[in-house]
């Protein structure tokens, strides 16, 4: 499974059990070398069961806050901060009804967490989803989305939101994250941490290449490499010091000004308002989520640069002296956000878990019982033989990709 | 507004009130061009609103389909084919408990719709959407993607849709989509149709640029560009033939063979299962979805290459053979994959029609009367006071997007 011609290119990190020959070992350095031993407390309540948080901690959801706030003082539960960011929003104007969102996420899919949430305010987001949050939609692509905004009042209205990501998982673990379904752990970002392995490998000035150059089999990790140096070298950072936590919170200002780059070319402020929301989305899920008794998955929000334009006017807000909403009303919305009217959130604090089965079924499409076998059925005798059919390509020659034509 | 110093480069077509100075003559030309001057039936039963179809034939949702079917023939109704793939798809034994789905769509909020159907089979889809379907993740993107598959039975096993998009309304107008709580018609799809003005203009070769070479402030669109005209002239077209369904039709080949190419170099068939699903994702909404008591919308889907890949061993799907669920059956499907338990599509045949207010939720985030303007709030004397903040950005000079350090 090579990568193909392109020099400097990486696997993204494909731990588990079904890649036990890793190539990418900075994803595991980086790990082994963030995870905090033991962060908070002496091990003193029970037995630990990997590294770091013992189970009673796990359990305990205040206590995860604290890991989290450890490495991003300035964390939020996802809830809290969405509700504290709606809440704003509408003080100042935006609402689902007047505004369109886009929203500017990893591809992985446990962003959608994140995701939903915005949905549920603003509905269907205009996606600049790419490879660890990177911006490749364009100027065009930006425009393309903000001529689809409602016109109340006579103004458009766009909310940004732009978030890299990262897992902490409930041990403790920095850069872990289990998947429905799957045994083992995986990696979040696995973009950003390919790229911290190859920084610490090749260094910055390597990455540098000209602009609108990319490698046709992985433009967007090219581009996103390429601007990560150029802005790490810009603020003279240590590629010895730089761990994962480092890397994805200068994606965070990476992006945030790429962001800013194109909404100054892209919005007109005499015709229309905006917001901007930025920050880190860390998943904070149970270390082994196929486990039913293990503890709560949370996710929480690292708040970044967050404020709203209005008749061209620039105001900064600090989301955390909105007041929180009450634990009820936050499990009301959480629920309400979550499509699942059956399940609600547990916790009697700010902190909401989310519940297994939602967790299981949104992220994983898990209904039953889980890793249960389903056999491959045999297309025999069955009904399949109706339903398979021929294929002639018109065009088996076509270029593909970038390639030149055949 | 203008797109920066890029040359070839255009603004997707902004319609609708604010844009009278509409720069994208092709996406113009092409619908007065293409649209059928009332293709089914002369107008005897009422005043036509717009061309082609009658207020009554918007009503009835067979003949919306026959417009749908003159121009894609292998259209289904989009719930009609998500439940006869999902049969299909699970007599050879692919569920969402054993898989994870990858959606490639565009970025366009409208394609929620499809999004919304797969993941309420698979869970949440690893997206690799771009502008017009482009894929630009790469052989990493699609690797990192396939290594949060479930591991059920031995195998991680994949399931890969990939629809270009394009809207047709209900009175029949190909480019055109009504937005909620958007005076007037806005295009789909935008990046399609400002590449069929661009190859109109320039011709095909003007394009054919050298592989990994992209415009640092449109990645997408230019990489989408040079990707479609290398196929159109491998294919040897006209340009002066190519209307709107041309060249989403071959938006759908170019992308399926580039999708093909990736799934070559990332999936290991000893290790994994897959499946492929392409085609043409078709709004077929309200000429005015702001209007209480317009026509019905609908979604198609238009059914390209098909077929599972068990084992190593290809087997090509022909779902149309698949028999199709009974009303009552979609409508209980439907209901549940929209996350709207209260809504129910009244549709008694296998096209589903999308209740206005579940669309305007769930595209718009509109859950009150629309148009209905909401006033925005004068940050003043009330509590917005205490959320102010100052912000001083650390590093005001480091390098944007793929610019050169400064």
């Amino acid at each position: 499974m090579g990568v193909g011609p392109c020099k400097g290119s990486v696997t993204l990190a494909h731990d588990g059990p079904t890649t036990s020959s890793n190539q990418d070992a900075g994803a595991n350095k980086i790990d082994d070398k963030t995870v905090p031993q033991n962060p908070i407390l002496p091990t003193s309540n029970s037995v630990p069961i990997r590294l770091g948080q013992t189970e009673m901690q796990q359990h305990d959801l205040q206590e995860r806050a604290k890991v989290i706030k450890k490495h991003f003082p300035k964390a939020l539960a996802l809830d809290d901060f969405i509700s504290r960011t709606e809440v704003a929003l509408a003080g100042y104007g935006f609402t689902g009804e007047n505004s369109i969102a886009m929203s500017n996420l990893c591809r992985d899919e446990s962003c959608i967490m994140l995701e939903d949430k915005i949905e549920s305010i603003f509905g269907s987001c205009f996606s600049t989803h790419g490879l660890g949050g990177v911006l490749t939609c364009g100027v065009v692509g930006i425009k393309a989305g903000l001529s689809h905004s409602p016109i109340v009042g006579g103004k458009e209205q766009y909310v940004f939101f732009s978030f890299p990501h990262i897992a902490i998982d409930s041990a403790g673990e920095v850069g872990k994250i289990s998947r429905p379904n799957r045994p083992g752990a995986s990696s979040a970002c696995g973009a950003l941490s390919a790229c911290l392995g190859i920084f610490k490998a090749e260094g910055l000035d390597a990455q540098c290449k000209g602009p609108g150059v990319h490698d046709p089999l992985d433009p967007e990790l090219s581009i996103l490499r390429q601007r990560l140096a150029r802005r790490l070298r810009h603020e003279k950072k240590d590629m010895k010091e730089l761990d994962l936590v480092g890397i994805t919170q200068a994606a965070e200002r990476t992006i945030t000004s790429d962001l800013e780059q194109l909404i100054e070319k892209a919005v007109d402020t005499s015709k229309a308002n905006y917001a901007v929301f930025t920050g880190v989305q860390i998943h904070n899920w149970a270390a082994d989520v196929n486990k039913d008794d293990g503890p709560p998955s949370l996710e929480f929000v690292s708040v970044g640069k967050s404020y709203v334009c209005i008749n061209g006017e620039r105001t900064y807000l600090d989301v955390s002296m909105v007041p929180s909403l009450a634990p009820r009303q936050l499990r009301l919305l959480a629920t309400a956000s979550s499509g699942a009217a059956e399940e609600q959130p547990s916790s009697n604090s700010v902190v909401q878990d989310i519940p297994r089965s939602a967790l299981m079924r949104r992220v994983g499409g898990v209904t039953g019982r889980s890793a249960e076998p389903v056999a491959v059925s045999k297309p025999a005798d069955g009904w399949q033989q109706f339903v398979k059919t021929d294929f002639q390509d018109a065009h088996p020659n076509a270029p593909k990709m970038d390639d030149k034509d055949a």
